[in-house]
């Protein structure tokens, strides 16, 4: 069974990532982890921390000659400012942070001892991931694209339709936005935003082309897709808001309105991945009870903003009880664009997830003949 | 670890949970089991099998003179409609249900194979694993509240303050609201949904008072309180969205505005819970890094109207791929009141697996000690 | 994932199974479960309660028109004296019992509250999960194949050669032996232990023929085909030693004397298995660094006698703590017979496991594709 | 919830472990974790490579200033001789090891792909993960020792009394006996078969003081501490056979002689763990139902030789199809005093996991309030 867990402190001596039950035969180029690395580092909104990093991803088991050995796959990415012994303590929690709660859960008197992982810093080795899992669906026509939707309350309503033209928008977007018009107003609410001291969140929408149908259960409560996909999503640090498809506005319209209605073309272009039957809609969002429909999976998670703020939250020393303003300890304005890295990459890892469960398999070439004998008999 | 499964189809001979890692000495009212069955029955808006069923939970294992034994408990809700071998074949898949994905998936020829266990009957283990774990919460003062916030586009915008309030109230909204004012126009759009042969979604909100600080974790991604909510409430059949506190409006607003800011008072009547800290807001809806921070946690969901209408959508057959109608297998106009009481299943299931996590502890007494210890050093 | 879990007490209304991760389309009969529960029920040596139970399983859930449908297979099994409710409490912990651990470890004052749960009672459940798995296996020609091989120090020393012939004589053997030469003089010993009070434990060996090569993983330590089979031998109630191959003798030979040399036959008669690599000694039972290698498995479980003695065993009253002799609450002298079929259950359910985790696939015509594939790729 | 997951390959870069549930708040001395890596590079018998390593743990995560922080701990031993892609390919599959299965397994035409994970170089980052691990029990009076029983048919019968009076021999013993007498003849006996390139197995004993009643559970057949010991014991490289307390001997005993009595004693010196309860026995190696039973728990591992020996086996390339003879690795002729050390940190691994389970707790006052708790309870 594939999964992952990542490891270590944002000032620590690296981030690690352990991925198991990925398959043998999968060439890998280090490359092409090494510019997912780079682009959660990107985005407008970023403060000073992000120059110093420039992570790369160390790979230190699972992995010969560029080649997966079907053994769990160690990946780490050294922090260049390590330091975690050397810095103060931190007894003044910041709100909106695991601070508070976390050092009363464990019992600490260091704040630091808790925020040292609960940074987002953690979401380097979910991209490192990521970017392995995709290796792996790319060799089965699976394209996963995160972008960031809106920030601040400046959001797209439009649909996005191929997501190669989407991409080549998005490389060159600052805000990683794929809507030229909105992102001109972002980047002004940035700057606004930043000469106030205060922080922006955002909307993220990740979109997943060339799942076949059939992925995911509807069997057990927690084999579902989008069950999966939802806690994915909210697992990554500062979001409050996941749906799938057309998402919470479903609870505002008809059931006429909502449904995908099922038409079928015998040469469908799509075929392979749904044996023809095709939908003119897609509100459900690719999943319907809680397996892929063969439609693009679509998702979204709401950002909120950055709680460190240049013009600091009143909080409470917790050792002293006395009133303060809370510790200042990053710089960013707004990590949508990063975010939107991260959630690319934990929706690229359950589809990953659930397509090798369906599909089994110790080896590339036996993955992917399993998958060829499911889809040339759909 | 607490967990649970459930087993069962919706023409089967029964619906089955099975939870294990459930404490022993815990004294279960089976009384108080069925009138959750009975709830998650109720609601306006229910077509006709609501009335034949009449759920009620035999305790197959893991009990012996009404006290939990700490053993796996199995709970058993008979189908009075037991007939699945009978029921004709299904080849008209229905938009918006696991019908055509599942057939494909599974190598069926006939979508009951899928709908049987797709359907939301199943749930009603759910609630019957949610009633079980309620018990456990209550006697350590967590109480879960769940209920319907909106309807068809009907909502509410009050804040709910007291819960036990807010329960008296509840009991005799036939919308399972909390705010009369929207529940005479939820009735009256009900009615006239019903006869366009329409249906309707909506808004569920869950509140948890009572949890101490410091249940789930910010360690590991899949450990944290929120993204185990999430998962939990998406894995609900039809909820498309789900927050936490402020939830997606988050991304709207600057992080001046979203933040709770932390004060400390002496003799805060919750001092128990969280040490004398507080919060003057609750725009974290009660978590921050993944851990319970003492407040009342507030999660919603956004449910889907039901897929099945009585003015069918268009579809495909998937022997012959003629064109036609979807079979209309159900007939409730709005599920949302009886989804409410699942999702407050769901969210009482995580906090009581998050609280055994940290509690550890074989018998009540010896998990109540470990929880008396805890916040007494708080 | 193929998993499952028991639930239910020695005296409840009934033992539970519930296994999920089983693939849909295969077809189930009930009399070939049935068969097995009464193999379980049977053998010389056991007292009166295995005539009062004639165990039959119900299937509640999973399975439709007697095809499993890819849902949660539930089975139960109704314990015809049920009484537990009635009675008598036991303050008497018989040792060679979890009573006097369990206990404590959960605060009881009645060690019936433990003695239920851990009675081999149990077993009934893991047989019905066996006899289901073993009809899967069997669709791809494997067959597991548990017998006795000694009974209270009378060990057979031969090498069952071909299964279908031991089968044979096994079905024809009061104490499921295929040594007739043993048998008689194991009769003989269990007629004299049962005159003096005494009782009798003994040496369980199972085999699976037919499993491909490469079942299992060496690249964690968890999911070792070896480790997960010592696992689930060792938690069959009674079970103290558990070996592989040449098992714990290997500890007293040479190198040279028990590693199985490989040879190359292009027609060798398990090609299919094997790719035409085969040996001629079986020392390592099938299983070289946790992955199977074509070979037969063989393994072996070594059983206590039961402590429930009609000569009961010192004890202590645990809530007056004056010295006693134990609760007698069973009569068998040997239930070695019945472990047998525990044994080869639990063994059929870890070979299911690794196979589905390398084949995948939903339905039986998806499991059997990828299989195929792989077996003709060898 | 306590896990351990290990990566890395034998001429990789480094071995890795990640530990997870581990409390926060515990101070680890690195010098006590190297102490243990030299431990497993010690003892007569082994080849060339052992002074090439001189491991030593690196912490990568989860510790600061040296005190656990509750966040995943990450060790690090790096391979002196990292050199993986530089080594020829194996095309000669060695009897006794993966090479063969895993080839056909994974559809490689390279065993080193396999036999760099499979190679018991792995087992050091286990050592590491015991070493952790026993630094935790050792708060709580908890002692794991394990020590070498027997080698090549030279075997203890003696019953080792007092684990520090066993530790003291132990740490002077060339092969990590306790037994001076039958020591000499082993070093003999190895010296002999060093000669003739041939190789021995052996007999690891593991013993564990100071467990309170109660650890594991009779409820459920996979959370037997048994059984979980049985799988950890059997999953190291070469262990072919595993017992518990008396173990396989119990298969030729009358019930009359296996079973502990039990007795009681107001001021018992244990009084703490058992309550008062005591045995004059412990042929239950202090487990009864799946659950510790307050005695120490005594395990053992049977060994094979290893199966790399200089006067190489009999195989083919699996290539060319062509008999060869095995490719030659490593030049151990016992590795039984390293296996006592991994064997002994399995233990201590699953002990602490049925330990954390029990008591829960974040942080190590947490921990030990729970558990000082449950034993003033007793």
């Amino acid at each position: 069974m594939l999964y992952f867990k990542t490891a270590g402190e944002s000032h620590g001596k690296c981030l690690i990532a352990i991925v198991e039950g990925f398959p043998a035969g999968v060439l890998i180029d280090e490359a092409v982890i090494n510019s997912e690395m780079k682009r959660r580092q990107g985005g407008l909104g970023r403060g000073g921390r992000m120059q110093i990093e420039e992570d790369r991803v160390e790979i230190l088991s699972g992995i010969r000659k560029n080649i997966t050995l079907g053994s769990p796959i160690c990946l780490m990415i050294k922090n260049r400012d390590f330091k975690i012994d050397e810095l103060p303590a931190v007894t003044r929690p910041r709100p909106g942070h695991a601070d508070l709660a976390g050092v009363i859960k464990y019992n600490q008197k260091d704040a630091r001892n808790i925020l040292e992982r609960a940074s987002a810093r953690e979401t380097a080795a979910r991209v490192a991931v990521g970017a392995l899992v995709k290796i792996l669906l790319s060799q089965f026509g699976i394209d996963v694209f995160g972008y960031v939707r809106g920030v601040g309350g400046i959001n797209s309503d439009k649909f996005l339709g191929d997501i190669s033209v989407g991409r080549d928008i998005r490389e060159k977007s600052p805000m990683y936005c794929v809507d030229r018009e909105i992102e001109a107003k972002i980047v002004e609410r940035i700057k606004e935003t930043s000469e106030k001291g205060d922080s922006l969140g955002g909307i993220i929408e990740v979109i997943a082309h060339g799942l076949p149908i059939g992925l995911g259960n509807h069997t057990q409560w927690d084999l579902r897709l989008d069950a999966r996909l939802a806690g994915a999503l909210m697992s990554v640090q500062a979001i409050k808001g996941v749906e799938v498809g057309l998402g919470c506005d479903v609870a505002n319209k008809f059931g006429s309105e909502v449904h995908d209605e099922i038409f079928y073309e015998k040469s469908a272009k799509n075929k392979l991945l749904t044996g023809g039957f095709k939908r003119i809609t897609n509100n459900a969002g690719g999943i319907e009870g809680g397996i892929s429909n063969g439609e693009p999976i679509v998702v979204r998670a709401y950002m909120k903003p950055i709680p460190t703020l240049m013009k600091p939250l009143r909080s409470v020393d917790f050792l002293t009880k006395e009133p303060i303003t809370a510790t200042y300890e990053r710089s960013d304005v707004c990590a949508v664009p990063a975010a939107s890295v991260v959630c690319e990459a934990m929706v690229a890892f359950e589809i990953s997830r659930a397509f090798l469960e369906k599909f089994g398999g110790d080896s590339l070439d036996e993955v992917k003949r399993n998958y060829e004998g499911y889809v040339s008999n759909i």
